[in-house]
């Protein structure tokens, strides 16, 4: 299909998330950037339009937390069909968004890859929130040190190299700027965002480590950047600056 | 599709997980057993098999942890099939195993409470190793201790209560047995899984807060254990007890 095509035959998507940070809203809207079809990012749009949807008993399903997405008339006997939990979404536009691979293999390597990169989002969110997320970071400091520092020594080359390896295997067919297959896929719009929550979270971490994993950072992280719809997204000024959300640069838990 | 039907034109399963618990394996059996599929559970069945498989380079893709499930002949041009991460194998072999629902919509949901189960059992893992996985809980436990009390205290009546809320919405369909529509689902035994391990971890906190969730306790926990296949399974005594994996009964981390 052709992007022109596509976008013309798509539901009116509605991404309700809370508005002005990128958190876990954002892998939802760089799927929709990467493959240019147009979205409605309720919150960032319109105030107090999130509060009730997300409230406890206003859908069924309800739905534990957001982001969740609306889509009008895709669901049982064309009512909106209300979806949550980021890698449900991703999984259920990606086939639509033609970022879900060439056949069912690459469909389900895309949807693993893209669970691992988001343990690896909620592993740096827990760093700054280490024993409870209802409470402040500066609550619970001591122990967000010590699991920075497990984060930094152990957990990152834990992960990355475990995605330089996967580019490593679809060298021939990814040429290192896809994970899966030959063509972009929600998997690497996802690695690529948690990527640059690492560099903003631990700068001085991320540079030392950076020449470990030539493929991730030498080429990966350029090329998912360079992308139309990714570059036209950066240009355009839409996408919310990292700020105090999943990813919080705070210099006493990065490399010193 | 009739049972019979199923089991007789599945492929050769092998389930690769560490031997000797439940662990995230079991969510994977839990679904094969449930449908009354023939998988074979290859740690549990012969010694060193797992460990080679797992290895960093054996694979391409590489796997990042298990569990994970090898399908012959389902791969590129007949190869095996290598799949990995709980939610992503699930959604698989859901569809496969009629545990994935009777439409887009339920097949959506039924990943998405999938997954808030699956967050609620990673959670439960933190508890008694909130700082560095692989560090003993006896060098965390100041913190485990911490963590522990918000989850009983925050985190487990916010996942329960959302669970309720969830059986609640789908009561005239799924008679309080199924989260989602009129028969069971993988969200289901994933569910109960967790359930089954909270209340060997947190005895006291589960039993004085049952009553707060007559729909998820007095209904839908026994009914999973009911049915034919999970009925089966627990007579055979090939279910692993839980011991010291993701849920661990420190007396010290529950109510007291």
């Amino acid at each position: 299909m052709s992007s022109t095509k596509t976008a013309e035959t798509h539901p009116a998507y509605e991404l309700l998330y809370w508005p002005g940070i990128p958190g876990r809203g954002e892998f939802i809207r760089l799927a929709f950037e990467a493959a240019g079809v147009s979205y409605k990012d309720v919150a960032n749009e319109s105030e107090d339009a999130i509060t009730s949807l997300l409230s406890p008993s206003s859908t069924t399903p309800p739905i534990f937390a957001p982001p969740a997405l609306l889509v009008p008339g895709a669901g049982k006997h064309n009512t909106p069909l209300l979806l949550y939990q980021t890698p449900s979404i991703l999984s259920y536009i990606g086939p639509k968004l033609n970022l879900a691979g060439a056949d069912e293999t690459e469909k389900a390597w895309i949807l693993s890859h893209t669970l691992t990169a988001l343990d690896l989002n909620n592993e740096a969110h827990d760093t700054h929130h280490p024993i409870a997320v209802g409470a402040y970071y500066e609550e619970q400091k001591e122990e967000a040190l010590k699991k920075a520092r497990d984060f930094r020594e152990n957990r990152i080359p834990k992960f990355l190299g475990f995605f330089e390896r996967v580019l490593k295997g679809n060298e021939v067919e990814g040429q290192s700027s896809y994970l899966v297959g030959e063509m972009l896929s929600y998997a690497d719009t996802t690695l690529w965002h948690v990527l640059a929550g690492l560099e903003f979270a631990f700068p001085k971490e991320i540079a030392s480590r950076k020449k470990d994993y030539p493929l991730l950072f030498g080429n990966f992280y350029a090329s998912v950047k360079e992308t139309k719809g990714i570059a036209g997204y950066l240009a355009s000024g839409r996408r919310k600056p990292f700020s105090m959300g999943v990813f919080r640069h705070y210099p006493e838990l990065d490399r010193h």
